[in-house]
């Protein structure tokens, strides 16, 4: 096997003190520490130009709050060289699921712009062609957040990162459905006890209880996976 | 005034190092140095009852990876009286949006049951009737870093933690919609200049045009979010 270099995340933030943080930890951490992957910060207020370190300014047309500056995100741009697609994350994006997760990973690293305040300046995000991403429908302090999560699920799924391969097999979204509700023992834990077909020893019908169960649970939580899944059935069945 | 008990993040976890991490800083660290919102971290290992601290045990039905047994993390749960509802993150759960930030953020505080491995025992939920919550349709090592997202979309909009409140008002989500876009100083940059309305100084134009760019934004990339849009307006007129 020919030595190449590992994956690379490189975030450019105004807090760069929270990274690794918990991916300094548990699993991703280990693979950090292991050289499976490999993490950069890069402190946007390093490229400001006045002497107040300012990374933002007021908002053309008024309104409250801040909006970072397109010159000096640019410049944080230009003067970081790493791999990757430059990914901004934002309410606006992309909504962040397995498949891009899995696309992310299959690349050489992301660099990710974690915007704070309002917002970032819309002419640098054009002028970047930058892959805008959305963590979900909600709200946050920053970008940062929401690069933690995105980079908790790509690093899982690097080469060597989680021993076993079949635990990436059957999970959530690798079938398109919602997992399966899993049990252990004790066998009976507050009068409730676990499903006749785990204890059979019948792997056949283990698979296939498993398999109906992730379906009827993706049926009754999320319609719109449901419909997605019976598409593409159909599609392959057709 | 009178005294109120801050609203309170408990969470139980296998990995209580991983908090506050980024929510220790910022606007989230300033508001919990302030005790404008508490946090307690609370290690399941420690309700584990034999000599190796066990937490999991093999599923029931064979597979690779290990479940969370019943019986620690009831114990765990039990042992920590604190407010608010218990609220398993998984992707099983119901989306992750603004609506439920705000519902979580109008209540006392949340007990968050951050799972590892394949994840918990499926009697635990039920007996407990947790409220399943997903970050959205991605795989994360566990809980954790989920909570974490969860947890600053909810602190920001505790009382008090973003001194003004125009800037709670106008933006992503509020409307329905994902947020126009932004501009700010320098007024031409890269040989690309700001939309002309924003400069005119007149405010009932500038809020139109910022208004139809959210409603053309949201329609082009999110054609669900614009249908739940135009169904609400629909109703609200009709």
């Amino acid at each position: 096997m020919e030595h190449k270099d590992p994956w690379r995340a490189t975030l450019l933030t105004i807090f760069p003190e929270m990274f690794p943080g918990p991916l300094g930890l548990s699993l991703a951490g280990r693979a950090l520490e292991e050289g499976k992957w490999a993490l950069d910060t890069v402190d946007i207020r390093g490229f400001a130009t006045d002497k107040h370190r300012s990374v933002d300014d007021s908002p053309f047309g008024g309104g409250a709050g801040m909006v970072m500056r397109p010159d000096v995100l640019d410049a944080a741009i230009h003067g970081t060289p790493a791999p990757g697609p430059l990914v901004y994350m934002t309410p606006r994006g992309r909504l962040l699921n397995q498949e891009l997760v899995r696309e992310l990973a299959a690349g050489p690293g992301v660099r990710v712009l974690c915007g704070r305040f309002e917002g970032v300046d819309q002419r640098l995000l054009e002028a970047h062609g930058a892959l805008e991403v959305s963590a979900g429908d909600f709200v946050l302090s920053g970008g940062e957040p929401a690069a933690l999560v995105m980079l908790d699920a790509i690093v899982r799924l690097l080469p060597g990162v989680i021993g076993k391969e079949e635990s990436l097999a059957e999970e959530s979204f690798e079938w398109g459905l919602l997992e399966y509700p899993h049990y252990t023992r004790p066998q009976i834990w507050d009068g409730r006890t676990v499903p006749e077909v785990l204890l059979s020893g019948h792997h056949e019908k283990i698979r296939a209880w498993r398999k109906r169960q992730a379906e009827d649970i993706t049926r009754q939580r999320r319609p719109d996976l449901w419909d997605r899944y019976v598409a593409a059935k159909n599609l392959s069945e057709g």
